[in-house]
């Protein structure tokens, strides 16, 4: 038998998870980052960009659910949205089960998280690769921004790595002025803000950065097993300071004309509408009013 | 210099948190179990019992609050409050500044555990132990629900490790029954429930168990950072089905006028409330009504 292999998180130099290996499946070294995915012993398959968790057969509906359903519903009507990053395709097929989006383009930098989620962790897009509504762009977020037509987008959803590496141009004025510039009047954008209780300097610092381009910039919660360290936030930026307070039964009624209520397993609509009401540990990050 | 240590929790076989050590402080083996208290690089000081984290100066604050503060509040009115377990003395140190509790009896069946958060851990409970409304018993929880009179507590706080070891007896018909005969007419039980993403049997049989012995028993969550694995859960038990469903407005007069609002970090009225909202991962493990 051979000796118990453990992978261990490597985000935070002192403190951080381990993982028990049943058996390794990929060991990648991508033009952008160190990419391998393990089978884990509790967990399922799981991918690690650059030593840190992203994703995990077993509770990737809790950030895939949060970072896709929370926008769209307090939406409401839409049509055109933008995906940066989420190479896996999770958030891809959770935007795709909103029958209103009539186009999702999806700008993953690197061709190679794709190609072996798709090998490897097929289950996490499921059909959404081929739906015609998808357009899946292997290339450069920002530039991607950049090139877009003004009120091109109704919603953009990052879901990027933290901001180092390869991630860090996703967090910058340049990304969100053109974030801005394409979002329709309605239009929001969110993005993973990291878990505030080891990372407050990221909502501290992205958040007021938002705030120059965006007259309503807030984050809501959600409680991901493996992004350790209690709530992760996600961050938001509005140009319509209404969308986060849509009341409950208006997100009830969207999400039921929309067929998402029950396909869900840890979204619901008084989740979405009390994900907003921040601990104070958290809400001290924030920009003030 | 020496080499690196760490210390890996050992809750759950093939995953689990681990600190980088920088000095450790105590290692004893009481009667009852194993106890360590080591200084973290991250989490400030950390108390270990038989391998499991129970509680680090960073992140104590939400699970004492969320533990204390809903029950209370949600009781409005309890004069006589009784814990067991909790030997750090952070519930006591909660309970107590409530100002209309009158007694607050505290139970801890390991004396070791008490002397050594007073020595090591200072700052969880503060100046709670020597509060004249509090009385700390070296003893077993089961044993004193089996002799306390009738209705003579309004709240009772389990803060046990999970069911098993020296915990297992604090999850039993004979301890909720006689939590419920000891229990006022309004009286309530809160108790730890472990983190349902791993744990979900814990919850599930246990909430059964409290369904025998109350007529409404639920569940509220937190996000506690070093309770690895998402939300834990935090079981209810109680006589009058209403307490859970205290309106939002109603908790937060109360908070104001107990002198609680301002003092917390994690818990507010909003989140009081929205805490009863389970994601339907969790909701599925509770008795129906």
């Amino acid at each position: 038998m051979a000796t118990d292999s453990w992978i261990n998180e490597t985000l935070y130099p002192a403190w951080g998870q381990r993982f028990l290996v049943v058996r390794e499946l990929a060991r990648v070294k991508s033009e952008f980052q160190d990419i391998v995915i393990f089978e884990s012993a509790t967990h399922g398959r799981v991918m690690v960009l650059d030593g840190v968790i992203q994703i995990t057969e077993a509770d990737e509906f809790v950030y895939q659910e949060m970072l896709t359903h929370v926008p769209l519903l307090a939406h409401g009507a839409a049509e055109r949205v933008l995906i940066i990053g989420a190479g896996d395709g999770g958030v891809l097929r959770r935007v795709l089960q909103h029958p209103y989006v009539k186009r999702a383009v999806m700008v993953e930098i690197d061709g190679e998280v794709i190609r072996l989620s798709k090998e490897f962790l097929p289950g996490i897009a499921g059909d959404a690769w081929s739906d015609k509504r998808a357009e899946v762009i292997v290339g450069d977020g920002i530039d991607y921004v950049k090139r877009a037509p003004d009120a091109s987008f109704d919603v953009i959803i990052v879901d990027s790595t933290d901001p180092i590496g390869v991630g860090e141009v996703l967090f910058t004025d340049d990304f969100y002025r053109n974030c801005a510039r394409i979002l329709t009047g309605r239009g929001l954008v969110v993005n993973q803000c990291g878990v505030p209780f080891m990372q407050a300097d990221e909502l501290r610092d992205t958040s007021a950065r938002r705030r120059r381009f965006f007259p309503h910039v807030t984050a809501y919660v959600a409680a991901v097993p493996t992004y350790v360290g209690g709530f992760m936030t996600l961050g938001w930026a509005a140009k319509d300071a209404s969308l986060a307070m849509t009341p409950v039964d208006v997100i009830r009624a969207r999400a039921e004309q929309a067929g998402i209520s029950g396909m869900t397993q840890y979204w619901t609509p008084e989740i979405h509408t009390g994900a907003f009401n921040l601990p104070p540990y958290i809400a001290r990050h924030l920009p003030t009013a």
